[in-house]
Order: structure tokens, then sequence, then C-alpha cells
């Protein structure tokens, strides 16, 4: 990472690590459009009250005002998103009749939230997402698309293996329901912290949501389950409790696993006890950690919306996940997992015999960028040594010397050739 | 653009637009790297005081602060980025231990100006910039590679010819030395307004910064020259000035002219009444106008800066030029300029026959993303005629009949014919 001196959740890349996160980006998108999402970008400020009431980032959003506005700004209603959904969501709502669904997009942008920074949590970050919305209604199969696409796209890259968790919340909802919890929104958030705070205080705030000893008992034993396969879903079922929403749950939760199926074992479970922060999410949730790194959260999530996009007699479902850029890249940094050699995106650095020579090192170099070679020309007509010290401070692997012939040498192998400036290229090994 | 119910100033594209945008990001990115230059990001906010102070955009800035956090919020200090070569500097600043000299990168990214929205001006816009910073110094021949770069990468794109302004501050303040004018700064920036105001404005402002009549005249004519040649410089010897400063200036000036040399005709010009309204810029100054169109204003600039990066003894001067993006597609796309057709990355739709078959269309779509063709299967079951439409809509040019043989239409031509899945590929022209 760049200069301690930065601030504090704004992490900053150095440029050999930018190249990393680059080409990361490019694998990401890469997916994305073979599988038919289109690129979209909406804009960085969105009005509070389009921000505020979705979850529990109420207090994390930045607000912004101009410098030079008064209190009485009416800019003063805006705020930077701290998330890609509720934008694309109101993108969607306000483009409707211009649209083509189900529309498919995929968004990568940074977004803010003002958290108390600590290892993981940025208050500038990065995301990859990718949504689907549908016209009245979205068939499941797409959510079961979502979360393959989503297995597969992670897998594709130089990262550790990660470990999708899914659920739904219909299931959730329908399981309280079916043993008679009425609030049943509480107990979602309190089960949703389980992770953190463990059963045993679990407990006493379930209990402070007025649920009785047995129904406890059932959430957190609920809770417990992690199952692999659509059949093996049947094991909720053992637990006794019924309901319609939950029947509906299970059959879609069993959706998204049946398309999973050939992926590495263990890669997508079925997590009884996944909930998702956000309010919106009304059926599939998935969030995915490092496999053998649990502290460090979530680098990936998701989840169904029937309700964010929506407006008036329209109904705008969507669904979509969303990778974190820069908390995997922060994590993989940290780590030393990614090769962070390459300083710079020319292959090839060309030689200056001297400063009155140096127009026919330019020259080289216009042939080179013309034939699609990335290229530098030498700063400095010092010593040929150091000039090739300089290329190699900079990760390029060959440097050039005009002439006649040319020559071209690969500083990993030291070996040196004469080569032509119409046909050379970068070997494929270097 | 995307409706109008959004923010005044806040650009959103549709699906079709953005699908060109990113084509244009990736021919700018493309050049850049053929260069030598490596992708950068810098954070999105700053420091406050790091913002101000640098010319005349310091009402613009828009400084945000934490929903949650009350008026002794130490980040109530931090606002939003209204260029990159702000951020770029204090980056090398707070880096330079861990970078190569001279440092090459480019940075896509927006940034934010709280001006007032009118044609062509955006509160928030894209910028594409490309800088080089020298660690003590940094030759001259810096500022005609990046000229002639910004022509050339202009000159790629698929936009109207752009005609680029140069010149150089220090043969502005070399000239006005001459004259024996003292407010050099005030000077300047009167005359950087003359476009805006006219000739007539202008006297008066001058007389007011306590300029005589004969210095007034000697600026004006100055201003008034337009020259293609290095050569052609020789005309401001005429107007009988004469400064150290001055003659460094023409120096400089020359040596970017020379290195545009083989460009189309008028497409680079030292046009001596450019000024650039930054506070920054020491040397080369430069903007481009889209030819035939000047009202729009300057859809790229950029300059020379030695001080701002630089920090205690340690001299860092740089060299940057940006694109509007933004500006450059509003104006394009206002003027439908640039064809949007395809709103989706995906080439080929492959047709459902039934949803009992629906997998068979999965498998043939998996096999396409395999060899790296971007598709989409239909979303509806419903007649051939009707799933033809669907990928009309969206633009799409191929259809695919699973089957044996398989079968793909053309839908531009009418034509039907037998493919191979393992061998066939997206025809060159479709």
């Amino acid at each position: 990472m760049a200069s301690a001196k930065g601030l504090s959740g704004f992490p900053e890349w150095l440029p050999e690590q930018e190249i990393v996160q680059q080409e990361m980006i490019a694998g990401i998108r890469r997916q994305f459009e073979l599988h038919g999402f289109g690129p979209l970008h909406t804009r960085s400020l969105e009005k509070v009250e389009d921000l505020v009431g979705k979850g529990e980032t109420d207090k994390e959003i930045y607000v912004v005002r101009r410098w030079a506005a008064g209190a009485e700004d009416p800019e003063a209603s805006l705020g930077l998103h701290y998330d890609l959904t509720v934008p694309f969501a109101r993108y969607v709502s306000e483009n409707r009749g211009q649209l083509v669904f189900p529309f498919r997009r995929y968004q990568i942008q940074p977004a803010w939230r003002g958290e108390r920074p600590q290892h993981g949590r940025f208050r500038e970050f990065l995301q990859a997402d990718v949504d689907v919305i549908g016209q009245g209604s979205l068939d499941i199969r797409y959510d079961a698309e979502l979360v393959r696409l989503l297995h597969d796209v992670l897998a594709s890259l130089p990262v550790p293996p990660v470990k999708l968790l899914v659920n739904n919340r219909k299931l959730l909802e329908g399981f309280y329901r079916g043993l008679g919890i009425t609030d049943v929104t509480r107990t979602l958030r309190t089960m949703d912290k389980l992770d953190k705070i463990g059963p045993e205080k679990a407990r006493i705030a379930l209990a402070e949501v007025g649920l009785d000893a047995a129904q406890i008992a059932q959430c957190l034993a609920l809770a417990e389950l992690e199952i692999t396969t659509a059949a093996g879903l049947e094991q909720v079922r053992t637990l006794g409790v019924s309901h319609p929403l939950l029947d509906e749950g299970l059959s879609e939760l069993g959706r998204v696993l049946e398309a999973c199926r050939g992926t590495r074992e263990g890669s997508v479970v079925a997590a009884l006890r996944i909930a998702r922060g956000f309010d919106y999410y009304t059926g599939t949730v998935v969030e995915g950690v490092l496999e053998g790194h649990p502290t460090l959260g979530s680098v990936c999530s998701g989840g169904r919306y029937d309700d964010l996009a929506s407006s008036g007699k329209q109904a705008l479902p969507g669904m979509g996940v969303s990778i974190g850029v820069t908390r995997l890249l922060a994590y993989c940094f940290h780590l030393d997992l990614l090769e962070t050699k390459r300083k710079t995106p020319a292959r090839v650095s060309v030689v200056v015999h001297s400063e009155a020579r140096r127009a026919e090192s330019d020259a080289v170099a216009q042939t080179l960028r013309s034939r699609g070679i990335a290229c530098l020309v030498s700063d400095r007509a010092v010593a040929y040594g150091k000039q090739m010290a300089d290329a190699e401070r900079l990760g390029i692997r060959f440097v050039w010397f005009p002439g006649d012939p040319h020559e071209v040498k690969d500083i990993v192998s030291g070996v040196q050739s004469a080569v032509d400036l119409a046909g050379w290229v970068v070997p494929a090994s270097g």
C-alpha cells in the first residue's frame, strides 16, 4: 500500500499494485460481459432521502455541500453512495422507459462508508457489482445464475478460494412465522449478528425480542445448519416447522444450490444463519468469505430485492451480487499473495546512444507502438549498464539497442541478439 | 442521456451510451499504455487545505462530512477533488521514496466541481489524465511528448477534429516583465479572460491592474498571434519586447511545436492568448477545442507545473494533460455524432425452444462463453419471432438455434445457416 501518510480508511495503491488491480478488474469485466451484462456508471452522489433507511448504514453516510454554499443550499441534501445497488435501483426506476428488460448491467465504482477504519474496513472502496432487474417479475433462475456467476468469477481470479454462503430470507421468515414469532425483522437482525456475538448473547437478545425458550432453541438449531445439496435441504423439515413461505424459500434455495452443482466441493453451501444487513433483501442472500480467513469478513455479497427499484404500480424486482475489490486486494497484498513486479505497462525500454541520437530511439519506439508493443525511451543517455538498471527497476525485461542491425537484450536470460524491428514480438514467456 | 429526472450537472448515460464511453476509455488507456504510462487511482477525498488556493475553483469545492458526525468532526476538513492533478501531485510527494522517476502515470476518474450547471459544464465528470513527474528536473522534451500524445490520442478517437492551442507561461511572464509590468499574476488572469470578455472590457480591466495604454496595446497585440511553426515564433520578436524569460518561453514553445510537426495542418497552434486558469502552471500550457465548436469550451487541457508536488528541498516538476471525457461525450451524443446501437456486450442470443429444453440453450451459451463469445440466453421461451425481436431490441445481430445441426440466423442479412458450435466465430462484419 502507498504511504502511511495517507488518510486512514482511504487506501491508495502503489503503481505495481495498481497494475494488478487493473488486471483483476479486467478479468471481472470480461466474465460479466461474456454473460451479457453491460457496463453502467451512476453518479457518485444521491439524494440523502434515497440513501437513508435501508439498513444499518445510515450513520455511515457522507453528506456533501458546496464550500461556497450557505446552510439553505438545496444540495445540502446530497450524499455519497455507500453501495452500488441503491443507485442502480434508482437509475432503473428513473429510466425504465428506455431500458430493455430483463436489464443486465455491471458496475465497477467506488463507494463510501464513514465506518471506523480497521483491518479490512475502508471508507472508500471499489466494488464490482452485477445485477439483473426484471419488469413485473424475475424468475428464480436469475438468482441461480448470479450466484453461479459469482462463484465462477471468483474462481477465475488469482485469490485464495472463496466459500459462498447462501440462504433465503423467505426461508427464514417462513421458519420464524411457523414458530409463531411475530417480530420477524428484529429476529432476523439479531440472528444476523450471531457470528459476531455468539449463541449466548444471541439467546439473551432473542429473549428481549420476545421469543420463548423453545423458539430460541429452534432459531439457533436452524442457524447451525450448513447444507451442500438441494436434496440435503430436507434436513430443515426435521426441525418440525412448517409455513408456506418456508416451503417457497426452501424451493428457491434448492434452485440456487442446484445451479452450483459441479463446483469445487464446499465452495457453495446453504448456511442457514446468513441474513445480510440490508433491509431491502427479500429472498436469496449470499456472502462469501476467504477459506481459512473467516475473520476478514465477507469479500462478496448480494441478494434478491423485490421492492427497491419498483415505483408506483410497476414491480421491478432485482437480483445482484457484488465483489469487494478493495477488500480482496488489500488482503492479498497484505499476505503477499499476488505478484507485483511490473511497475509499468511498458514491455521494452529503448536505449539512447547519446542525446544527439535520441531521435533514432524515438523512431524505434514509435514503430514498436504502432505494432502494439508498449515501450519507453530511456530518460538518460548514460552508460548502457545504467540504462539497463533503469529498465530493471521498472520491471522491464527487454532492452532495445537501436542500430543496424537492431539488438534486444533479455535482462532475465542475459541473451542479446539481433532482431528485426518490423517483426520482433514480446516472447510469450516475457 | 438518461432521464431528465436526474440531478442537473450529474450526467448518467444510457446503456448504449455507456458502451461507447467504455470503448472510448479503452482507446485512451491503450494509447497511454503504449507510451509506457501506468494506471493509478487516488482517493476521491483530499484534505480541504490541499484543495484550496490553487486558482479560481475554491468556491466550487464540495466538502463532505459524516452524517453522524458533530461539528467538531476532524473529517469536516475533507473535500472531493476538482481535478486529478492536485491529488496526483500529493500522491507523488507522499510516496516519492517508492516511485521510479521520471514517474509516468495515467488516471481516469471522476472529478467534482460545484459549478452552475449549463451546456458542457458538469458537477461530476470523468477526466482522463496523463502526467510525468521528474525528480530534481524534467526536460522540456516531456512537454513536447505529452502535447504530441494528447494530439495523437484525440486524433484516434471517433470525435470531431480537435484544435490544440499551446502557449507558455514563461513567454507571457517574460513579455509582461519586458514591458515593465509589475503585477504579472493579475495581468495573466485578466488576459486569460480575453476570449470571454472581449478586447474592450480587457482594456478597462488591464488599466485597472495599472497598465498604461502602450502596455495594453502590446498585450493585446501578443494575444492576437496564432503561429503554427517554431520558426514562425520569430514574429513575437517583431513586437520589440525582450526579456530572458521571454527567450526561454519562446524556446520551450518552439520545442513543443517542433514535436507536433507532421500533424494535420492547424491541429496544433501556438495561441499566445492562452494562459489557463490554474495558478500552478509554470511553463507550457495547452487547451483543446472542437474545431467549429468554439463555444463549447475546452475538451482537454494541461501544462507544466514545477512546484505542485515539490516538498522541502526536493523539486518534483511535472507535466500533464487531461481529456474531458464527459464533456467530449456529452457533446458528441448531443450532436448525434456517435453510433449508439448496441445495448449489450452480447454478440449472440441463444433461442430457448421451450422451458423444458432451457438447459440445452444454457449449455450452448456456456460453450460460446468458454470460447470467448459474449452471449445471452432468451428470457422467454416464446415464438421464435418474438425471441428474435427481443435480441434485435438489444442490438444483437446473431440468433442461435440449438439443435442438430445448430443454426445461426443473421438478423441483418436474414440468412440462416447450419454452424459448428466448436468452430463458429462472430463474423468480422458483425
